[in-house]
């Protein structure tokens, strides 16, 4: 980490991990350099997506051969939304909440506007989610955790409700996976997807996840129909055929720089257990409520106040709180800023401590009191936060 | 390139570019280890798919800000034909040929089965093509060179003929980017796409690209309308807004350390004439064929003889082409087996001479003449070549 920086940002890019300039360096000379297309075998390149999908598996409690990695988050929403909707042929609404990240809604326009036969997305209030659930929704969709407030749903509940109605539900995992202990599979959840470069540190860009509960896996049918998804891809057959189980959802080819990142990434989880780091990230959230209630008493907590409610994120909202941000991270305190109002900050006890969270709290009171936000420079908008 | 290596398999596979594993490494400790989250403005990663894609538009004759980088070929597959078919809501007919690399017609069969109203996949053989077009046909997707057998398409003739009949032509560049002159804005096409680890060496998963003809890139509508190709994508509304021109054809998050590395590897290109490359590139595809001939007559040539109708690579047919492959490598010689008996050897002029060819062709001879691949190990197929 930076000298001096105080990262409350791993909700939104995890940091570098160490080794990973080593592992690629590695990765580069001895693999692309010397092996060169012969690495898609020798140096399991071609398993990779799999191999590294158990890793993230073992986190969100999916079992082995259940997960895959590829693509972006984007991109496995629209697959398994595609997919479920064609598993409930006589339906057409797939329920969202407005709490949903947008890319999550805007693919499901675009998925509908493909289809063009009178698919509607419904987006309700988070908390009307459950009671909206009948016998009309095909598919219910929605992030675990709320990017802007860190409110958290409760994944067993709504998805006992969706499976009563005979919807099928989708989880989208990206502010859980290695943030709070999930259980996919005891769920019941049809399906699940996330992202690696928060919570996990997979890098800029890192591969997204998908998982298929395993009775399922067999019988989807998939939109994404990409040769590394078919049964024999190396057989060059004019016609698709799905491979087994989970390996349909996968779709071109793999980005492997991108996954042996991820791969040593993911080596800083083993024997993690995820009860542990939610404890950790708790306490952590907790110090800094308290300690920015008592000193920046004007600072509106937008989170859920219950701990079992919130993910590992605390939110706070404030009218300048684009400038205010900007003027944390110019003072090394580094979180970011949501619209409208929306200053985040998430709290990762991998490489976070309650040092570290009394100096943030430190600063942020500094920055408020002597408004230190009140300049020009901080208020210019760039596009990207 | 490993000592003893002649590399013929550029077309599968680029070698890694010297300097990549340098200009990666100090992506990670100057870009995301030190800026963090930061690094999406102060790096110029939100801006990297299109500036790539500028790097790469010059070599396939396509303006600036005509080309994006991003996913896989086999998504940009799926967002070209997707916004192709709504270009001709009357027509239910996809046009394509038997020598397109299958996961092109992979993806379009999963449109059309997700679609599920009726649209057909027809492909013919590649010299049927232009008779095939007509004014049912919806759309013509090709790729212009052979992966197996090197035959080009006339790329100008059949867009032509496309036109003419009011079809949308989408032409796959994957074995044409960085490896014959192109002109894609010259020839009218409405969409290409293409890869970037053959012959750009943007190593093993590199970002593919989509072009989109200028004229027509404000009014497609995107299938996969993801936040990054969203108008405004930090202001984080709940409904999709396309972006402005290509901008739209983004989906997710864009791998950076594929992106960084692409862009490493694109400035080999600089100042680099495609006409000069495609001469290089016939002079030793001939050179190769009259050796080959001369040494290993029993070797069926499987390419087009006359280099004007041949990409950048030379095909053999031989019926134990998979042993044989395999025993060349051995030997140090690296080309590839495609399914069912095609030995396939790529030329690559920025790493490969005359010298090379000329060796290539002595240890072939060694190979068939010796009958060294009449072993065991080298007859047992592996999943990957």
């Amino acid at each position: 980490m930076p000298e001096g920086v105080i990262y409350l940002d791993g909700n939104s890019l995890g940091p570098m991990p160490v080794g990973v300039p080593g592992a690629l360096e590695e990765m580069l000379h001895k693999e692309w350099g010397a092996q060169l297309i012969r690495g898609w075998n020798t140096a399991g390149w071609m398993a990779q997506p799999t191999r590294v999908g158990d890793m993230v598996g073992r986190l969100i409690g999916a079992p082995a051969g259940s997960v895959v990695m590829g693509d972006t988050l984007s991109v496995k929403v629209y697959q398994a939304v595609a997919a479920a909707l064609k598993m409930r042929p006589d339906r057409g609404l797939i329920l969202s909440d407005t709490g949903n990240f947008p890319t999550d809604l805007y693919m499901v326009e675009g998925l509908i506007s493909t289809l063009d036969r009178g698919y509607e997305l419904r987006t309700v209030e988070p908390g009307a989610v459950a009671d909206a659930i009948d016998e009309t929704v095909a598919v219910v969709m929605l992030t675990e955790v709320d990017y802007r407030t860190g409110r958290m749903h409760d994944m067993n509940a709504i998805t006992a409700r969706a499976r009563e109605a005979g919807a099928v539900m989708i989880w989208d995992l990206a502010h859980s996976a290695g943030a709070i202990p999930v259980d996919i599979a005891g769920s019941e959840a049809e399906f699940a997807v996330g992202c690696t470069y928060k919570y996990l540190n997979g890098g800029p860009g890192a591969p997204a996840f998908i998982y298929v509960r395993p009775d399922l896996a067999d019988s989807i049918e998939p939109a994404l129909s990409g040769w590394l998804g078919h049964r024999d891809p190396f057989e060059f057959k004019l016609n698709y055929q799905p491979g087994a189980g989970i390996e349909r959802m996968r779709v071109g080819t793999p980005p492997v720089l991108q996954m042996t990142t991820l791969e040593f990434a993911m080596k800083a989880w083993d024997g993690v257990d995820m009860a542990d780091v939610r404890a950790a990230s708790v306490a952590l959230q907790e110090r800094f409520i308290e300690g920015v209630g008592r000193a920046v008493p004007q600072l509106a907590l937008a989170s859920p106040r219950d701990s079992a409610q919130r993910g590992s994120q605390v939110s706070f909202r404030f009218e300048n709180g684009y400038a205010a941000m900007q003027a944390l991270i110019h003072h090394d305190v580094i979180g970011d800023f949501r619209a409208p109002d929306i200053m985040r900050f998430g709290f990762t006890p991998l490489y976070l401590d309650a040092g570290d969270v009394d100096e943030a709290v430190a600063r942020i009171a500094r920055v408020m009191h002597d408004r230190l936000w009140d300049r020009p420079e901080f208020k210019t908008r760039n596009r990207v936060t």
